[in-house]
């Protein structure tokens, strides 16, 4: 089974150091060390393990070291930065394999940059030899990209000339949409193998300088100090740790302090069940600083966000998830002032922003995921977000009309609400402060403006309603699909999910990805809907995965043989 | 050879009739009338055949009957309005012809809407019976949809349950993203076989209303009068007629009165050549209505979109275009500045949106294209456009400096240029206006907003250079790629030619499509990015098309099985 936990201390190929507000992040591959003993990670090539490890040094870096400000991301071997993802790896993976491999690369690198735009975290990256294809595409979710100029590094993507697939994790769209490298200048870059070096890679604007061997150490240090200097990232201190999260596994699912999961493989679903918190909860930013990873926004989305990656990995044949919330309604809802009241406290913006990125992986899981609203359940504020994250949600109309959801400022926009000084604000993310509020979506709405699309009137009511909605409410208000009785409620659930369960999970996959994702496309969503469903085509393709495909004759005797067509 | 050209009286599927400002466009399609015998086109279900003549009608309709405002999209046979693409097409067409399908019907969706918000002709679809599929994506592209309510008809999308695959005319995106379906609707019904009918489809907003039968064809008459009324169609006419292009045909290529392209099978290459036009042409709208279809920059246009076309789905293996103009170039930009003085007569509104939609076939027609500029050729203005669509242009950097391209107001945003009521305003496209000039791509920015993303100084500064470019200029004002000298040129355009030729067809396909369309996502952007991409994906896979696949199994005995892996 693939996990996700890890530490610094368990780090195989990188290496994390701290120097004031400056953290250097080393990537320095374990050829022996890759999650399978059928490849070598030569050339500080990668698979998941190794980005694994990344995702969890950005977190940290988050969490732990709040006096960071600029992040160096560079190589420890010598004239290589990074050589990508690795092609035997990829040669051997399941399709499955290599599309999961993908999104949680994608993910990692839009983690970068939130954590650039939202928590003032600048990233340079640091290329001190060739950078290759993902080495590149991690190159270009850091804000400054600056290269050695020895005559022999070189920034490339050679993913569609040698590989005949595409660079996956977001280098495309990045290239021309976050760079704006020239489409013609990026169509030749992309087809060029050896890449583009010096003077020509600067004008082309595919990387912002660069400088001799004899300078390169200096011109790092200087320009990673300038970022610093820029960066208007809160410096108060200390951090907190991010403690291993230990649930119980067990073959039936996982369990966790405030989330379950459990697997009905015979009709491929689970049930994964939130719990609220119970007793006293931190309301000032000291109680939430001593409380730490044990918080419970933190410590449950933490959880959330676990569970979703080990299902996506380790589960493919569970195509839909039942979600569940259980417990005390109103503590959520305390949690969500708590939140929205210390929302520039350093601390507060990052556990929200976590929250966020969680909400986001559930969009971006290719799983259905149907909400069971019933009595007893905690649908309420950030919570009330899963059933709006989720493609269906259904409420029992119970007869005492006792089951209810509730909406809390973080469903919205903060500014609506009157807060003086807006999360969204805080985070400096100017086009969340117009429109996305504290949980935008990928397309950077929030979960109720995609719901009822340029209806704004519509949004405002909603978050203008007093108290909670029972089901009758709910479902006039549009908050929930549908609200059957108790006669009916057993068997419309039962026939709805074994109907899901039943269809072709591709086209249930492709049907989430264009329905989840109404409204405008960002960056982001262009580069989960428009690159990665392109390809997850290519991926399939004889030219790439066939016998004589390219992915397959790399490295072999022999060129790779196409179908000509073009389609 | 599959061909494009046709007319109502050689139409098999469909009767267009006329009555003032209201035509009547009805789907009576030949079961045994099909492109190919193995399938009967039952129950108004439709091929390519049917939807060529679909696109013709409503082209002829722009240019023929300028006195029309309201066209009402209906059928002809009892009780079924269209059950969508025929599914034994589907079955037995290849990848490419099932792409080339989906691509050919969406781009006629699109003409649909695109003649509702920039020529002022409303569409409305009276439903008289069941609509499924492909029939009710035919449905959402009106400005309107009335369904009969007769306890029986009602609209569905019934692909992913029924056949695996995703509705793949823009169905998805529409019904979310135009008409505003909330999504966990949009979930539900996208999974419901029987669809949706009666009142249940007005609340859902699935259509607009609903009559019973004994009032159905008074109610469509008097919704179809009031969106004439409503319309602000210029009502001059009379219209021109649209002959039949008559190109001469070989196997060695076609060609048309200013176009040719000729085939290199063995290098799969291909070269295109746009002849610009000669002798005195028409200046005054009555010339231009004289010279009806006959006026250069329509037959000119109008062969370029056949030829692109016939490429498509004739020529599979031709993956690289050479793009090639010839003739006067001062002769275009005579033409150009006729376009923009009489932008607010209606046919010359007309040409300019017909050559818009052509250059968006071309940009979304997955060939690579490299333009080639050398002297004697004519990349001028409207003409210079297909350089910039090209993935690449190479311009010769000739000793005397006598190879030059030209820009005009067509280039640009007509608004910047001083024209006092601008051809976009006159469209009542507000996007357009803001933005994207005459000529917009898919994304609504013109190609040189694309080129310069987010950079409107330096588009302004290129429009408001004064004459012609030489190749250093060009290449200085980053208007061209590449400007090799006569000693290099013959090998850099054979090594890039042969290269790209030689890569991995469908990574180019997936190369292209990022690349291509940086910027802004619009709903055209969507349909043929993310929607078509996934609908791609899925079309390849053994849950669809294998043996025991969907699409297979449909309509067979037995119950299709799938590989429940979720990807």
């Amino acid at each position: 089974m693939i996990t996700f936990d890890t530490r610094p201390d368990h780090y195989k190929h990188w290496q994390l150091s701290f120097d004031g507000p400056i953290a250097t992040l080393s990537m320095d591959v374990r050829e022996d060390a890759g999650l399978s003993p059928d490849y070598k990670l030569k050339l500080n090539s990668y698979d998941l393990g190794v980005d694994i490890e990344l995702a969890d040094a950005i977190q940290r870096i988050r969490f732990e070291h709040p006096e960071v400000r600029t992040v160096i991301v560079t190589s420890l071997k010598e004239r290589i930065f990074c050589a990508g993802a690795n092609i035997m790896m990829l040669r051997g993976s399941s399709h499955g394999a290599k599309v999961n491999f993908c999104k949680f690369t994608n993910e990692t690198r839009l983690a970068i940059e939130d954590a650039s735009a939202n928590s003032g975290l600048k990233f340079l990256a640091a290329l001190n030899g060739i950078c290759a294809g993902g080495g590149y595409e991690l190159a270009l979710a850091c804000d400054e990209i600056v290269l050695v100029d020895d005559g022999n590094s070189a920034v490339s993507l050679p993913e569609a000339p040698l590989l005949g697939v595409l660079p996956g994790t977001g280098g495309l769209t990045r290239v021309v949409d976050k760079r704006r490298v020239r489409r013609d200048l990026a169509d030749f870059f992309s087809t060029l193998v050896e890449g583009v070096k010096g003077k020509r890679a600067v004008e082309w604007k595919l990387v912002d300088a660069v400088y001799p061997t004899s300078q390169f150490k200096d011109a790092v240090r200087t320009r990673a100090e300038a970022l610093a200097a820029a960066s208007d990232r809160h410096a108060a201190g200390p951090g907190i740790a991010l403690n291993p999260l230990n649930p119980t596994v067990a073959d039936g699912g996982y369990t966790y302090s405030a989330v379950t999961i459990t697997f009905n493989r015979g009709r491929r679903t689970a049930e994964l069940t939130v719990h609220a918190p119970t007793g006293p909860q931190p309301s000032t930013p000291q109680e939430i600083s001593s409380a730490g990873d044990q918080f419970w926004p933190l410590r449950a989305f933490r959880e959330l966000d676990d569970a979703l990656l080990r299902l996506r990995v380790n589960e493919p044949e569970i195509g839909t998830v039942l979600i569940r919330t259980e417990g005390d309604r109103d503590a959520v809802l305390g949690i969500d002032r708590t939140l929205v009241e210390h929302q520039s406290h350093w601390l507060v913006r990052e556990i929200v922003l976590f929250m966020k990125r969680t909400l986001k992986r559930m969009d971006l899981t290719a799983r259905t995921f149907f909400a069971l609203i019933e009595p007893g359940s905690a649908f309420a504020g950030s919570l009330f977000e899963l059933a709006l994250a989720a493609d269906r949600s259904y409420m029992l109309h119970d007869d005492n009309e006792e089951n209810v959801i509730a909406l809390s400022p973080m469903n919205g926009r903060l500014r609506a609400e009157g807060a003086s000084a807006s999360l969204a604000e805080a985070g400096r993310d100017r086009a969340t402060a117009e429109a996305g509020g504290p949980l935008p979506m990928s397309n950077g709405l929030t979960r109720l403006q995609t719901r009822f699309l340029h209806d704004a009137a519509k949004v405002d009511d909603i978050l203008a309603h007093e108290g909670p909605f029972n089901a009758a409410e709910a479902e006039e208000a549009g908050l929930v699909t549908f609200a059957p009785d108790e006669i009916d409620w057993d068997d419309e659930i039962r026939v709805a999910v074994e109907a899901r369960a039943a269809f072709s999970p591709d086209a249930m996959t492709g049907l989430e990805a264009n329905l989840r994702f109404a409204g405008p496309e960002t960056l982001e969503t262009k580069i989960f809907g428009r690159l990665t469903a392109w390809q997850n085509w290519i991926f399939q393709r004889p030219n790439a995965v066939g016998e004589k495909g390219a992915l397959k004759a790399y490295g072999e005797q022999g060129r790779p043989e196409f179908d000509w067509k073009r389609t």
